[in-house]
């Protein structure tokens, strides 16, 4: 586990916005690598040339920007303040002169700034929506320019409890301020200002990407034309809540976890992987899981009656749970399921409608059928409260099999409605009126 | 923890079955106590004198008694051999002259023997399915007798892996071996030996319980006259297996656990807290959940900003994980989850309805509509398996709000159906043909 890298050694500083962004470009499409990857089948006679890299963005790398330095650290929702932040993010398209082209794309629990293309070309693992982001995709990086940023609070390039504590020049550990989504948001704004985009075209995401998503429209109401969210609920519910707390137990029972200063030594492996366990389970439906892994039985003819896992579920999230302890920091896993869970867009409001009202941004709100942790029902909370208010809003039920992880796989009921959305998006955006409104461009 | 309790002292020696059957009866009734409880009020100038104890069976005891002595030790299904077997079981009303009036109660995961009435008359605690048992109620103690044992490797009575292994001394630990539900059943069946029982009216269960009383109906079809399965599937499903895996390792992760050999020491208390967590959750529906606990604090005004159990939900699941502990063994929450997910009745046959081919009795099956862990389609399918082979068979879906809990919640939208079955069961028995098909008894 990379709890070794430091997360401001990679800082990028000197351009401006502008410029900044023009550069992304270039890492975002690397066609020669392309040919290099391309097989060759045939159909009768004729040979097909298939382009596995077809629609991607290619080579891409992630950067990294410092905000909120002191004296201007970002005020927390909790009280505290936190600066410098580190933010680790990738860039894929090319930011138009207008500045009205770009899209941001908020991460789920698990995800990083990583959300296209490759970091190598022989890189197995894709950018966790890379299905649909790219050329010709929903998320169109010929026509849009498209962000994504790790999380504030995370374990991926942007500080979180894994950082170095400058007032200390220790690991934060539990030292680290609790976050919320609200802090992730303000976050992402300054993001922005870095960058110099004054006001998004749209801002999206599924599961926690869409509470982030929500969150920015009524908390920087000027800065987003467009709001898609996915599979995700304007307060976190209460069985989210629950599964989280029952992982946030299992990792603090881990006697490695010692009280969250585990760095530099052996980590809290075992706690972290039954979290991850208990949280795979409920991406996945009931019937996806009978539909993938039934009652099968991992290479044995018989039960083995012992407690080896013997079926393929238990084999399959038990590699789950180990594998996310590779990529994953424990301590991360507690603040941003506590983030999550604190998550209560109406929390201090007489409505959800009411904390709705500030939004000025047109909606599309998504939901999937088999979803168990955010059921459709709780995306219809969201389009009622927006209807109240008279917001734009289109809402689409996606009936899959797949359960909560529906955002993560189905591409070709998604991309459709997405990409319309956007399109009409571009077709009605309007500038932010006051120029001076963000601070923006110099880093 | 009762781990230093002794399995066998308490067992109950000499008495044949059908004096040890009357002997019972003495038990259930405390008609002293009742009256001492007996509370007063007043509607208008009439006094009213409100019986707490109003259908309960009142003050009962746990018996204790001795099967599968070698060399007649029970084979198991796992190749194993295990005797001899202590059974902790209760018995509440009478077993009538023709002995066709017993009913086999089946108790789910972390269930015990004592499902109706007090051990003291000062306890807060009733039997778990009390709501059901009593003068008067579904399963009326002054028609039936009732019957309920602790689960073979259970660790409330009956032979587990805290007992003592007569071969070593020294308590099983994991040398216990792996058990499964036909083994549990093939145990219940020796107690009926021993209670001089050769033919039940019916078994009853729910959850596991229910998978008991359907293992009975095939591995002794002619001991039982009707079978009462409810929110239980004839196979563990998918998703139960895996929720069993997260628990079971979040035990195996604690390092108290010490590979199962943890008697007389610390137990894996936080371990086996965290796989209860996780039961708990899968036992209520989404909607009770939020009925429930909501997103209401606990004991504050706003958030914490920490760590701590704001939410009500978070320090109900930490009670009850913790509380867990002080009445469950961890290794046999190992044993019997494991036992849960080797259930299939269909195991090594074409078809569910092909395994279900010798049973004798006449069904009722019961399902709850909110029931997570075994919807309605689970019981259905049951159910149409028992059609095929043109059983007796009655379904009965409760509309409920409670998820897989509804079973020991939902007294009145239970009882009369199961009452009306018991009683066309009971007008319908025909004992046992064969008087020497019991070895009964003899204890």
């Amino acid at each position: 586990m990379d709890h070794t890298r430091s997360h401001t050694s990679a800082v990028t500083t000197g351009a401006a916005g502008s410029r900044a962004a023009d550069t992304h470009a270039a890492d975002t499409h690397a066609t020669d690598t392309r040919a290099a990857a391309a097989g060759t089948s045939q159909i009768g006679d004729v040979p097909v040339v298939a382009d596995p890299d077809a629609g991607s963005v290619g080579l891409v790398k992630a950067r990294h920007v410092t905000v909120a330095r002191p004296p201007r650290a970002l005020a927390l929702e909790g009280g505290q303040s936190l600066g410098p932040i580190t933010v680790a993010y990738e860039t894929y398209g090319t930011l138009n002169e207008r500045r009205d082209n770009a899209v941001l794309v908020s991460h789920a629990l698990s995800g990083d700034a990583h959300v296209a293309g490759r970091h190598k070309p022989d890189d197995k693992r894709l950018g966790w929506w890379d299905m649909l982001i790219g050329p010709g995709k929903a998320l169109d990086t010929e026509r849009y320019f498209v962000i994504c940023s790790n999380a504030l609070g995370g374990c991926n390039g942007t500080t979180g409890p894994a950082s170095i504590d400058p007032a200390t020049g220790e690991r934060f550990g539990t030292d680290f301020p609790i976050i919320t989504i609200a802090d992730m948001v303000n976050v992402q704004a300054l993001l922005l200002d870095k960058l110099g985009i004054p006001k998004l075209l749209a801002t999206i995401g599924g599961s926690m990407g869409g509470m982030k998503a929500l969150q920015f429209a009524v908390a920087h109401p000027e800065r987003a034309h467009a709001v898609i969210a996915i599979a995700t609920a304007a307060q976190q519910p209460t069985k989210a809540i629950a599964f989280n707390e029952a992982g946030r137990q299992a990792i603090m029972a881990d006697p490695e976890w010692h009280g969250g200063a585990y760095y530099g030594q052996k980590t809290p492996r075992r706690g972290l992987s039954v979290a991850r366990m208990i949280g795979h389970i409920t991406y996945l439906s009931d019937a996806a899981m009978r539909e993938k892994f039934g009652r099968r039985l991992q290479d044995l003819h018989d039960y083995s009656f012992t407690f080896s896992a013997d079926f393929e579920v238990e084999s399959y999230l038990r590699h789950q749970g180990l594998a996310f302890t590779e990529r994953f920091d424990a301590n991360s896993y507690l603040y941003i399921t506590r983030a999550m869970d604190y998550f209560d867009l109406a929390r201090g409001k007489a409505s959800l409608a009411e904390a709705l009202r500030p939004a000025q941004a047109r909606f599309l709100v998504m939901s999937f059928s088999s979803d168990g942790l955010h059921p459709p029902y709780q995306l219809k909370q969201i389009v009622s409260a927006l209807r109240a208010t008279h917001k734009h809003v289109s809402y689409y039920e996606v009936q899959s099999d797949f359960g909560h992880d529906s955002f993560l796989l189905e591409r070709f009921k998604m991309e459709g409605v997405i990409s319309a959305f956007l399109a009409s998006s571009a077709a009605t955006f309007t500038p932010l009126a006051a120029s001076g409104a963000v601070a923006g461009g110099a880093v």
